[in-house]
Parts: structure tokens; C-alpha cells; sequence
């Protein structure tokens, strides 16, 4: 298989790389390369699923392997539950083994984390995103698995939407200034979001017209006024320490989007093995 | 800055384009190109700091900012103390912060995770070792992390260690087999280590001369009669489970090191951020 | 110089590697590695500059040659000025002279023709935009050249902006469904483009909340009715065979935005040349 | 599909990525997955056809569609002209849409002006050649471009030809020095080609056994006396400013080629679009 | 065909991008891109072949040709001999051609010198290593064609095996010191290796317990002794200007293994032509 | 340091990795980071030095240390002479030991190969040319160590020259039509070449008015009919089983140049080493 014009591909084919820059030293001297086998993909705890396509992705550019998923993205699984099954090349099951399980582990445990959360606040309408506190070189599959999960992306990198910080704000001079500056200089087709902290922020966001309003770090209340000043005229996203014990009160607030970097960063593994290899 | 011959230079580029494809939009937008401030590096939570050196790198990377470091990798840093300051271009402080952070937190919440695991142990002469459960296409950083936390690394990829798991003995047909094929097929240069599961697999394992015997999900019983039985004739290496709670147990069997994946793949991250933007 | 983080420099490196895949056989032939010289880079037309600053930058990724710029981005320029002297290696001057012309003419090219555009329809408040239609692997220098000529950029790229187009309007089933499909599935910091040919479908994009609206193809009556109908309920933009004759008058017709393909696509070059080489 | 062998693949390749680094967020969020149609390419202009191969192409790097082609390279073809149908995925149709006409309107252009050229001194038998003045990383497609019309290649690039021009005379001291050097220092296997500006300057040439005597910005009396000197002891070619109104009378002078910077840098595009889009 | 995952199908395609970086331009303009021949591998001399199945993979990179191999890597093949028969497009034949020979007669020539050392040895039990000193960016198709003639791979870079050689003894301060820090700072998983060149050197190691002992330049007398001294206690290595006419004495000594870098840097290639093209 | 523009910069990187994919492991264990030391270049043969330069770059591209050169490419070096002398970082200087070596260890083999054949001719005026049996992904060293050697290079690479060989002719029909088409296919900028075998073959690439012929494997009488034959109306090479002893007798038939693939294939290496380290 073969370097692509897909980024995912290519970043399958650098991970690959990484666990075998040159060859699987174990595997060949042990295993005879015309060996096949059979071997289970098998949930070893309950969770949802994501990343399996991206699995089967891996041994297609190893070759010799056909993956027969029975689960999908998304998925709801439980423990030792089978998710796929692999048939061919004993060589390439092994050494694929490592990386395909390491993505599959990894989206699976933010899907899994990410689906709890928009569980918690679905009956109120507000929706969860993620952020860019993500793993280097790794956000596209963390990002995907928050869509598995039941959530919303945020903006994918700084090329492709504006967010206007508090420091931004420092360096402009004032909200008013670096939303006018913004809206001069960027595209039209951007929307623009201002982080505020304050009502008074608040308020100098609504005039300034920004498009999405972000409630950083606010007390209930506050968040509550914030919202009520807004009403239809900005699109609101709260921020800050968001956990699955306080997601619900914020999204009561009637807040829009409430964005959850922990849901990715803090979420570990769903763990997942191959098991029962049978040689055929 | 520059395409480098150190992988972690590539790696430190890819991240930065993953975060800018093509630029930053708010803060060139926002931000004068000639504008200069400085900013502090603030640890909001404490634990032990990994990946300064890299941190840095990014901004000389994008060049502009020089990082004056007040910490170093491996050190016991506390909340809210100042990590480094940034002095230069407000612009590539702004565009650079989120891909430095990333690394930093990552590390640090590992090498965090790692030193505790260490320090439980510390008395036995036990060690603490990572896995190849790492995040794709960031292991070099994470296992980086665990030496930082005063941990060890096993092999770094399929190439440069022997690792005969159990379905590298069902496909050979023995530990016997297996072993013997790894010596005849691979370079003198390289130990060759077994997993077994009882204690049976044990002695097949050392009658085969293997120099490493992987101790994998065994209870505590069964891992003090394989560690007796093994002597000095092999490295022992427990594996499978291993948390903060069982550890102590069993480093106690005497075994010379256990292997624990979840120093990374279930670290989360110290919390840092960079606050106090001043123009200059 | 080197391979970098900005993709702009790479661009550079491979046009030069392009022009030059191994060395450039009769300067390297002909010339001494120790003669320097100066030369000039005189402007044989008149227009508006454009790409200074890379063709600079292509002396720099080559070495040994220092650019003495006399003009900047966006300046009006005149025949037979003086825009830069370059002094250094003769050599580098001589090796890098055509791919670092080739940038600047044709960037110059498109800023006149963009200018020549804005200035058309300044006092009307109207804005140019450019498009997708750019020579591959060059869009990047085109649509800075847009900028440097006074216009404005649409989106970049498929993947920073969302225009529903004729054919996804067929693929979706109508506008309504469409935009609601975008809503859904993207993420929430995009502004909705949708291109309308007629007043019905622009009423139906109105009633979507298409953010943007495009007035595609519409005779003068046309689309001033569809300014009117939309008001300040969505920004606007003409789009179709957009020349400089026929610009005022749709701009007259109070559209926020005219895109304009042409300023790219058939803007020939500024001819600009090296000259008055003189050994130092 | 794959990064490839073939230079021509790979542009192809960071083309699409250069307008999708991403995904297209349009038509991935409003077009199914599992939709397919057929689209028709058609001209809206006359001209001569170039770049159908690599309009193919893209979409067999895209995968999913298949190009039904209506006419080949090099083809006279006429407005509303069916020039291809196209077969497949709806998204890689519409994903792949820009970036392959992109290819195809550019090449086209300048297949038609180079027709036109060549057609206008055709019965001398004086032959258009094309120069390196041409788009940074899209010069294979340029030159494949002024096959198709008719016309024939210069060097590629500097390093598979040597041209001394009036600048390397300068360096070298004299004609009869560079040419000397050039012999000296460069594979046997080249020609040596060297640019003249008046009658003394084609004698020296001469003397110095040149093998291909450029004849730069003459008038025609002048050229006409430095094709009668060079006679068979050398190549000609005319140069400098070469229009569609004054290449008859050069080519009526004698010359062998003409060259002609402005069949590709002024060439424009011939108008090419994807119509009448049927879901299948 | 395409970049891969695998690292020799990389060099495979960079090697003929070296021999085409545009194309081959005696066969394109020569021969009929639809012309089809069959041509035969012939060796001109007697050896061992090697790299056969690269020969091939160059082929199958190209496209259009199918390989009959007639003999497989490590094949005792005598002048005359036919190796292989082509089949397919005479562009890809006469394009690939010398690339899959350079690969081919260069592997097929260590392979021939390695199993000459092999066998001069085979009795004794002793086996031949190759070393570091490889031709750059050639080197995985050299130690591969050490296997082929049936020797063995010492390690294959700096990164997957430690060798602490004079130099590092000399920084460290000693051997002992020396192989108690590569201990400390190094994976449990490597073997250590130490150079000696004397009997006391030999004897610290030992006390040292390294893993391996490389005995480099010693007098056989010295040698019988130094593998006296280490018995089992650790491997042996006999290094240092080994050639045909001293490999005997020194395997009689005892030693495990002698490294021999000439068997890659002094060996020459295999003589092998492709001839007989007829076309079909 | 830095990916460059300059390809050999790019294959020493590339050859770098190769030989340290991750890291030193053995230096980085054993070697502070910051211990520095000097260390000699030692040739321990003689021979004519090449590739001194790049053997700068090595270090220049790892950083850290200065290399003082004693000698130049080109120069005569005899056993035990300083070729140069390293300052600086002791991790650095044994970490590109290798890599530094193999350069120019090979690159000297060449060189002093090249100079052997060069003055065993040179009295007659022939001149030495190499060919494109080089080794794959090395060949731009070993074209260069042939320069330094005295010699000259033949075509490139398929893409800047064209030699019409046996296989050409046949699927041509005939070398009258093959020249034909290849003056018609390809830039004028280029000679043709053509490889004969007998004196008709001499006749009939003469009447096609080729500018090279070569003479193939033909005996030394029918060589001086083929010289006589030819005069001054093409250059001629002679080819085919060239060694130093045969040379002189060829070069004696008038032919201008000798085409001899041994100087590179068969050229072994001068052995060189970096001895005398001594700590700063």
C-alpha cells in the first residue's frame, strides 16, 4: 500500500513507521511469511466505539489482511464483545497489531468519554464541543472520534475560524478594535468569536457585532445574565473547566455550545486486544 | 526555522502545520507584526515538568521568541509557579502557544504519572517501564516523559527489541521453536524476551535460554515461584494491569521490572498555560 | 537555507528545484564560485508590485545574496524603475534570477489587475474578491497578490469555507434541505454560502438563513431586486463573467461583494528583468 | 490513490491537498456518501484541447469516478462541446471539480495560443519553441501544454541545457571565454547555445563554435544578415518580444525557432466547466 | 505505482527518480509508448544472485511489465545463465533497465564475496557479520544481500545496538565505567558490546559482564587466548582487517563471529546484462 | 541543522537517518553532552582525496563541530597523512563518524581509481568518462569523486541526454530511424548519441548525421577504421570492457573519449579513520 493523497493514510503510514522503522524483528524471524491466520478483535470493557475504519485502514496498507468488522463507528459495545474479526497474513496481523489497536484504544475512549457528555445535557439542546488541546499530530482522529461520540468540532486550527482571546484582546487594545480588525482583515466568510469573562465584555462584543460570543470562565449566574444579554443577537459557547459534574447546570443556562477539552485529553483507552489467533 | 535531521524537529513541524495549515488568521489579523511583549509560563496544578527542551524548540522553531527556562525537565514544580517566561514577537507567541502547550502538558502529565509509580517502589530496586501503548506518531515524546519521570523504556518499536507474545508462540509452535527461530533469524546484537503466563511456560522459556521472561497477568503467588525458579538465569519483567494499587505487591516478588502501559496511555495532563501577555 | 515550517518557503524550494534539479550547468560552467556582483531589478512596465518580499526570499533559501529593496508590496511602480539591487555571489544572482521573476511578474500581474479592478468601484463601497480558479500549487503567492492589489480573498480552500453550489443544491434535493444539511454537519464557526441564480431561489436561501448569499449569473434588474430583498439579512456577492466593463454597474447595484476569477486567471504578467550585471 | 513515481502524480497529488488540506467541508456535510451521478465536461469556448490526461487523472487519484473522454490532447475543440462524462461518487465529482479544471482550462489556454502561433508561419518551417518563463511547480504541465499546440520544448530547466546569456558574458569576460569555459567544465553530451545582440557578437559566436546562436531583440534587417552569415555552421534562434503580429516576418528572416515567452505566460484560459450534474 | 510504507520501495523510487527526475528522453522519443517486447537477464559471470526480488519490485514501481524469475535470491548462478525473462511495455524495459541492474549486479557482487567467506569458514561453526562501513543510503539492500550469501547482520545502525568502541572507552574514562553507564542509560532489551584490542582490556570487560566482546586487531595467539579467558561468560567477535586469505586461522581460534566489511565496500559487482529484446 | 535545497545536503540527511534512526544509543549513554574533544583524519593508504567537503557537511549538518581540513578533493594524500582535524562536541563527532567515512572513503576510492586511468591516457588528448552503473541513491557522489579525480561525466541521468543503444535500434527498426525520431521528439538543445557495434553501423550513424557515435566492445583495428572513418563529423566514444590495461592501446586509436564504469563500480574504497581522540 501506499502513501496517499488522504492525510489519514499518511499518518497511518508515519505511525507504522514509528513502531517499524525498519522491520518487525520478532514477527519475521518467527513466523514463516506464507503463515495465515484468524484472530478477534474483542472489547475488553463497554464504551463506544470509533476508530474501526481507521483499523481496517492500517492492515489494507499493510496488506494481506481483510478485516470483517461487525460493529461500526459509533457503536455502542460491551465487554467481550467481538468487533472484528481479521483474516490472512499471520506477519502482517502481528505487526499491525500494535498500531491499529493504539488508534482504535485511543478514539474509542474519547468517543466513549464524549457520548457521556452530550448524554448528560442532550434533553436541553445544548451541544458539546471540543477544543485544540489535543494531542500533537494526532487531532484529526481525536476529532473525529468527538463527531462518533455525539459531539460537535470546534474550529479544526488557526487557519480556519477566529477565536479573539484575552490576550488578543491586550495586544488590539480593546474587543472593539479586534473584532473591527478582524473583520477587515480576514475573509468574509469567517465568523468571528470573542472570548469574554465579564458582562461588561459582554456587552463590547454584542456592539462590536461578533458573530459567536464565548462565556469563559463564568459563575452561573453570570453565565445566565450573559446569555439573557445575548439572546439571538450572538451564537454563546461556554468555557472553563467543564466536567461531567457541571456540564448540566451550564447547559441549563440556555448557554448554545458548551466546548470540553477533557473530553479528549483526559479521556484515556477503551481497552481492546486481539485475541484468539488460529492459524489457518 | 527548519526541516531538520532530528525527528523531533519533524515532529515539532508537522505539529504546527496540523494547528496552521496555512496561517494564523486571528492574530495576524489582530496582532501588528512588529509587535513584541513577553509572557509567563504558569503551572496550575503541581506535578514534575517534561518537555521544557521541546517547548522551547517551537518557538525557535518559528523563530522570533526566546524561552527564558526556570525549571527543567524532571523537576518538582509546584501551582501557579512561573515555568519560563517568553520574551519577542507577539505574534508567534500567540500562533506558537497551543502546540507548545500541548507537548508540555502531555509530557508532564506523564512524567507526573511516572514518578509517583516510581517513588512507590522506589525501595525495592524494582523498575518502572512504558509499553508501545503510546499515542500514534507522538511515542518519541511520551517515552521521553518517562525517563523524565525517573522510569525506563522497554524497546522503542518492532525493530530494535524481541518480544515473543503469545501468538508469536501459537503461530511458531513452541516456546521452544519460537525462541530458537528468533536466535537463528535475528542479529547476536539483540536479547531475546519471552511472555509467559504460568509456570510451566516459565521453565520452557529458561530451558530455552531466553534472556528476558515476560511475567504476564500472573497472580502474586505464581510470580514469586517464577521469580524464584528464574533466579539469575533471566531479567524478569511483570506485566498486565499494573496500577497504582498492586505495584508495591508486586515490585515485593522480586521481580527486576514491571512494565506498565498506563503511565501514558491513562495520563491526562498537568494543567499550564501562558498568562500575563505584556507588550513591550 | 533550508526546508521550513512556512509553506511558502517550500513552494520555493521546489520551484527552484524545478528550474535547477541538479545545478544550473552554464553558470556553474561559466562563472567563478568567487565572483560577486550587483545587478539591478528594473520594472519594463508599469503596474503594481507584487512579491517583493518572496523574491527575496528566493535569494535567501539560495545564499550568498542580499536583496536592497527600493519598493514594496502594493507600491505603483513605473517603467524603468528601480525596484531592487540585489549584491552577493554572481553565481546565486544568475541561478536563482528566473524562478525569482517568474514569482514577482506574475504576482505583479495580478496586484495591477486587482487594483485596476478596486479602483473601478471604490466609491461604491463594493469590495473584489478572487476565486478557486488559480494555477495548482501556486495559489497561495496569487491570492496575496489579490491582497496587495487592494481585493479581498474568498475562502482559500474547500476546506475553510462553505459554498453550496449548483450541484450540491441538485445532490441535496433543494436549498433549504442543503443548508440545513451544512448546518448540521459542520462546524458552527462557518459562515453558509449558498449561490442563487433567480429570485425564487434567493427568497429560499433567505428562508434557510444562508449567511452569505450569492447573486450568480443575474442581469442588472435581477439582482438589484435580490439586493433589496435581502437587505441586511445576509451579506452579498455577484459572481459571473465579471469584467471591467461591466463591474460598476453591478457594483451600483449595492452588492457587499463582486468575485472576480478573471484578475487571476487572465492576468498575463508586469515584465520586470534583471540588469546592468557589474562584477564587484 | 497513491503519492506516485511520476512527478506529474505527485503535483497532482499537493494540488488537491492545496485545495483541500482538510476535507471539502461543503459537500462531504450536503451530498451523501453513497450518492453517484454523472456529470458532463463542456466547453464554452474554442480551442485546442490539453490536459484531458491529467483531468483523468485526477479523479483516478480522487477514486470513484470514472472519465468517460470525448476528445484527446492536442484536438480542435468548439464552445458547448461535450468533452468528457464523467461516472461516480458525487463527492469525488464535486471535490475533485476545481482542481482538474484548474489543470485543464490553463493547459488549454496555451495549447490554443500556441496553435495559433504556430499555424501563422507554418509553411516556413520555422518552428515556435516555448522559454522558462512559466509558473513556479507548474512548468511540466506548461510545456506538455505548447506540445500539444504544436510547438516544441527549450531546455526544461538549468540543468539539462546551457544557454549563455548576456550576463554570463559579462561574468566570463567575452563570448570567446564562456563558450571555452562552458566546453571545459560541462558534460560533452550538450550543446552550447549562446544569446547575440548584434552582427559582432554572432561573429565572435561563431568563431567560438557555437552550436546554437540565439539572436535576441534584432531587428529583421540585422537578423536576416546573421542567418545569412551563420548558414549551416550553426542553429538560430530568434528572440525577444515575439507577438502574434510580428513572428511571420522573423520566421520569413530564416530563423530556425522562435521562442516565445508569452504562448504560456500570457495564454489566459480557455473556458471549461462541469454541467448538467444527474444523480444515478 | 507508488511511495510506500515499506522503506526499500522508497529507495527503489528515488533511485530511479535520480536516473529520470523528467524522463527518459532517448526512449520516449524512440520508441512507441504502445510497443511490447520480451528481453532476457543474462549473467556474464558466476556468483551468488542477489536482489532479484527488488529487480522485480523496480519493474512493478514502473508499471507495465511482469517479471519470470528463472532463479531466486541466493542461487548459485553461472555465466551465461538466463536469470529472468521481461514481459511488457519496451518504454518501461529500456526506462528501468539500468536501475534494476545497478540494484542487481551490486547485491548479486556481496552476495557472491560473502558466501565465498562463508564457506572458507563453514566448518569451523564460526559465522560471518557484515559492518557500519555501507555504501549511504544503500545500505538495507547490502545487509540484505549478506544474508543472501549466508552471512549474518551485525547491527543494523547507531540506534539498534551498542557497540562502545576506543573512543567511547576514552570519553567515558574506562571500560568499566563505560558499560555501567550505556547499562544505566539504555533499555534493559540491548546486549552491550565491547571493543578490546589486548588481554587486559579483554579481562575488564569481563568484569564488566558485557554481553559481546569484539576482539579487534589481535594476533592469533592473543585471540586463542582472549576466547579462552571468556569461555561462555560472553559472545566473541573477531574484528579488524579480515580478508580470504585469514579467515581461517582466525575461526579456528574459536571465536562465534567475524565481522567483515569488505564483503560490502571491496566487493564489485556481478556482471548481468539485459539482452535479447524482441519486440511483440 | 536543515532539509535544504541542495540535494547532496538532502542525501546526507536521508544517510544520517539511516544510520541513526532514532539516536546514538551507545554514544548518548556513554558520552556527556557537553564533553568536547578534538580528533584526527587519518588516510591509512594513498590515494587522491574527494568528498572532503561533504565530509565537512556531515558535521556541519549534525552541528557542534568545526572540521579544520589539511587536504582538498583532488589532492594526492599518502598513508598516515592528517587530512583534517575535528573540534568540538564528542557526542556529535562519534555519531557522525560512520556516515562522514563511508563518503569519503568511497568517494577517495573512486577519485584515486578515476587518476589512474586519467594518467595512464593523458599524453594522447582522450579523456576519461564515467558511466551510469553508479550505485543507486550515490550517484551525484560518485560523478563528483570522478571530477575530482580527473575524469569527466557522461550524461546525468536518462533526462539530459540521449544515447541510442542496441535495444533502441531495434524497437526503432533501424539507427536512420531512430535518430530521426529522436531529433524530431526531443529539445534541439540536445546531441544525439549513438552506439555502434561494426563499421555499417559507424556508416549509417554518420549519413543520420549523428553528433556522437560510440564504439561498442569493437576490437582495436576495427576501432581506428571507425576513428578514420568519422574524422571530424562526430565525436566518438569508445566503450565496452575498459581496464587500465587495455586503455592506453584504445585512447592510442584517436577515439576522444573512454567510457570506463569500472572507476566507479569497481572502485573499493581508500582507507580512512578518525583517530587521536583526546577530551577538551
Amino acid at each position: 500500500m501506499m502513501m496517499s493523497f488522504y492525510e489519514t493514510d499518511n499518518l497511518i503510514i508515519t505511525a507504522l513507521k514509528e513502531d517499524m522503522p525498519n522491520n518487525d524483528i520478532t514477527t519475521d524471524s518467527v513466523v514463516s511469511e506464507h503463515s495465515t491466520c484468524t484472530v478477534e478483535v474483542i472489547s475488553k470493557g463497554s464504551g463506544i466505539l470509533s476508530g474501526i475504519g481507521y483499523f481496517e485502514r492500517v492492515f489494507s496498507i499493510l496488506g494481506g489482511v481483510t478485516v470483517e468488522t461487525l460493529s461500526k463507528d459509533g457503536d455502542a459495545v460491551s465487554e467481550k464483545e467481538i468487533l472484528a474479526i481479521l483474516h490472512g497474513s499471520t506477519r502482517s496481523v502481528l505487526s499491525g497489531e500494535r498500531t491499529a489497536l493504539n488508534i482504535l484504544q485511543r478514539m474509542s475512549g474519547i468517543a466513549t468519554n464524549t457520548r457521556k457528555s452530550v448524554n448528560l445535557i442532550y434533553h436541553t439542546g445544548c451541544k458539546i464541543l471540543d477544543t485544540r488541546k489535543t494531542t500533537p499530530n494526532f487531532r484529526v482522529f481525536e476529532k473525529t472520534a468527538v463527531l462518533h461520540g455525539g459531539g460537535h468540532n470546534h474550529r479544526h486550527n488557526l487557519s480556519d475560524g477566529i477565536l479573539i482571546k484575552d490576550n488578543h484582546i491586550m495586544a488590539a487594545g480593546s474587543i472593539t478594535k479586534a473584532v473591527s480588525m478582524a473583520r477587515e482583515n480576514s475573509s468574509f466568510v469567517r465568523r468571528i468569536e470573542v472570548e469574554t469573562e465579564n458582562l461588561d465584555m459582554v456587552r463590547e462584543a454584542l456592539e462590536a457585532e461578533a458573530d459567536i460570543i464565548m462565556l469563559d470562565n463564568m459563575d452561573l449566574e453570570t453565565m445566565k445574565k450573559a446569555v439573557k444579554m445575548i439572546g439571538k443577537k450572538a451564537i454563546t459557547e461556554a468555557s472553563g473547566n467543564m466536567t461531567f459534574n457541571n456540564i448540566l447546570s451550564v447547559a441549563e443556562t440556555g448557554v448554545n455550545y458548551i466546548s470540553m477539552g477533557s473530553i479528549i485529553y483526559s479521556s484515556g483507552v477503551l481497552d481492546i486486544s486481539m485475541k484468539n489467533l488460529k492459524l489457518t
